[in-house]
């Protein structure tokens, strides 16, 4: 056994009715769920009985592909943690938001109310938006370049965190008989005066239950891990060989470390999409079976799109051709990308081939399986030092989650490998994260 | 009986622990209560048991004031509604959002979530948000011209209305069994090129239940009565006489009827803040107990910048000085000043009287009685045609909205002026609004 910390991490990708894009077809899928917040609050009660550290919604601000394709209706994230937070108690709820396409004050506030809404159990995925069609949305042609995102995604994140320090933690005082409510010298303004952003503040909220949101992080791009060894406290991450994986994970922490920080405050989880069967064989039906579902005139359009192949020189049962563009001339998704092609050339899949393995996590690993042997890879991950968790990702809702909270976890947990009941109450503690320092107050504490 | 519709509409502004400023030092209030969202909860449900058409939550993207005042936590109102959606059932969930600092694809998206989670009781109260200190937490160094504020407050509603609009109410067709979710006909981008905004879309939702949100306005000024008479469904209004409620419900009731509309369509409702006691003099000494509890140095610096009055020429014993800025000096709140001149001059206030009169309402009306006497004065505005409902907003909460559903809605129920149950599910039908035709839609069935 590595080094790892003892217990694993569980969290829950929730994407309309699962994360294989022909979920929506079989019989028992609700192909409006997409849009009913009973949906989400289900899967997320039922993430909460299988102890799982957090659930998570990914976002983007634009329609994403063709409508026909599969449910694509978005509620906003941070409506649908709210929604949650009210009716769950325990689990961390971790969302998506573009430091592109908001504004710091207004999302610092966002997330301090879903952070303040929920007792301490808040996450923010900090995403900075690839794609054209994104920026189009927001008075832009063309979406930003790739380095200059990510050095306004920095920025962004010290003016949120400035903010979320904004208040001392016991500003509040409260006293009805002098008539003060807060003690104003412990609230202040930040004058914030960047290169990307000037705001004042201060946050119009008191500093929350974890002092600010837990920072996930998901680029996989050399800036996109540089950000994250700078910043993230989780990393969701698309890996899809134990060897990719450790050499990611190693990576990240070597990084994180030579900034000054404790690698173990950064917690790796690659995605993984359990297809989860009575035997092998039966996991392997059930695959195949979401496989026969996927509609190839829209994959075939996706595939195109991404690899820059004319569609009328596509041919379905060649490989990739040799001409592709490089990781530099893409925008967004980076190294997504250059995993999908090392996918496709290390198995010499056909495009046929490739569009079946992409249904089901776009690039993330699926995997078919009894629940035996799903425990099996996870725990081989975490204990070669490829993982401290997973960012479980059900190809069907709510059944894949339903099976594994009620088969996988149960495994975990005899193991030894995860809880077998929340023993903290907010996000940060499910983690093993602490709570901030606030930076102003700590500083004129160490002044003094 | 004028030719008002039957039944008034009530709406429940609801403030932490109350409008009045000095109510959070009562020994019954819980002075966390602006960051608790169970308050606020409990508080929706109380006025969902009192049958009233709504809820609405103020806002401004700042820290209003000092913070030693009185509590000054705002959760971001969108949360806030999202947390009572999912735990009431019937009563309509308003919110201010401003146009100034947000972007229309980020709010309409926000907006058309609520409308989704709570099944069409989605209302948003359009600003331009006022205040050099807000536009300081935007990037600004003061806030933008007033005018300009409403022009681009006109376009931003159209491009929300657009991106609304962007799908068909049937676009969605969900068959399994050719793989089809959505027709992508009846999906479009909106191709919005303006003077503020340029915006393809389309929304990454479906419409909602109501269309869009009911649009609610509450400037007074002439941009802002002219903005209401364009695109507001209701409207609240601060107005200190019956004289003045009726010539301002005439008025804009005028202007919507030029350029169209149907003044039906368009609700006056006046503020109102009840301080209901067992007789008239126990209701006096509630009013009088709070004025007491008024912290004067705070109410001093408030009303001295309000009139640009130097601090030290500021004679808490004497009238308003003669030589103050005139509307057209003042960047917000433009009405709510002239509103307060011509109070303080009309009834020849001390600065101290004046500073008690706006303790509970900041210029709304204040009306202590018993709850005949304040179920009197509605019906009296209502029949006279000064309202088409209140915008009531209990001085103490939870306590002033508890007594305003036990004593007073129960006699305006008797007298046949108000629901004695919820005959609608939606925000648009409490208030007697239609559902908006989908403008793309609508073109294209017109031109078949």
């Amino acid at each position: 056994m590595t080094n790892n910390p003892k217990t694993l991490h569980l969290n829950a990708f929730l994407m309309s009715v699962g994360h294989h894009e022909a979920a929506w077809r079989l019989p028992e899928s609700d192909p409006r769920a997409d849009i009913d917040i009973d949906h989400y609050v289900r899967l997320a009660q039922t993430a909460e009985r299988g102890k799982f550290d957090s659930i998570f919604f990914a976002d983007s601000p634009v329609l994403m592909g063709d409508p026909g394709r599969r449910p694509s209706g978005k509620l906003e994230p941070t409506v649908i943690l709210t929604a949650v937070a009210v009716q769950t108690s325990r689990i961390g709820l971790i969302a998506t938001a573009s430091t592109s396409y908001n504004d710091p004050y207004n999302l610092a506030r966002r997330f301090a109310s879903v952070d303040w809404v929920s007792d301490g159990r808040a996450g923010w995925n900090i995403v900075t938006t690839a794609g054209a069609d994104a920026a189009r949305n927001f008075g832009l042609d063309d979406t930003p370049d790739h380095k200059l995102r990510y050095e306004k995604a920095g920025e962004f994140v010290e003016v949120a965190t400035k903010l979320w320090d904004s208040w001392d933690d016991d500003a509040i005082v409260a006293d009805k008989q002098l008539g003060i409510h807060a003690d104003a010298e412990k609230v202040r303004k930040i004058d914030h005066r960047g290169r990307f952003f000037k705001v004042d503040g201060p946050l119009n909220l008191p500093r929350s239950p974890q002092g600010y949101p837990v920072l996930v992080q998901a680029g996989s791009s050399e800036d996109g891990k540089n950000f994250a060894a700078r910043y993230a406290e989780a990393v969701f991450t698309a890996q899809q060989t134990l060897e990719d994986g450790k050499a990611f994970y190693t990576d990240l922490k070597d990084r994180a470390r030579r900034l000054g920080r404790d690698p173990e405050l950064l917690k790796v989880l690659p995605g993984i999409v359990p297809v989860i069967g009575d035997t092998e064989e039966h996991a392997r039906e059930l695959d195949a079976e979401l496989a026969r579902l996927i509609s190839p005139e829209y994959a075939r359009k996706q595939l195109a799109e991404r690899f820059a192949i004319p569609l009328d020189e596509f041919d379905l049962d060649s490989e990739l051709p040799e001409n592709l563009p490089t990781e530099d001339d893409i925008e967004g998704a980076k190294s997504r990308f250059t995993l999908i092609v090392n996918l496709a050339r290390r198995e010499r899949l056909t495009l046929r081939e490739l569009i079946t393995r992409l249904g089901g996590g776009r690039g993330h690993r699926t995997f078919a399986g009894t629940a035996e042997q799903v425990a099996d890879t996870i725990e081989e991950w975490f204990r070669e030092g490829a993982a401290d968790g997973f960012n479980v990702m059900p190809a069907v809702l709510p059944s894949g989650l339903d099976r594994f909270v009620d088969e996988v976890v149960p495994i975990l947990q005899a193991r030894g490998l995860f809880r077998t009941d929340y023993t903290e109450t907010t996000l940060r503690g499910h983690y093993g994260l602490s709570r901030p320092a606030n930076q102003y107050a700590d500083r004129l504490a160490a002044a003094q």
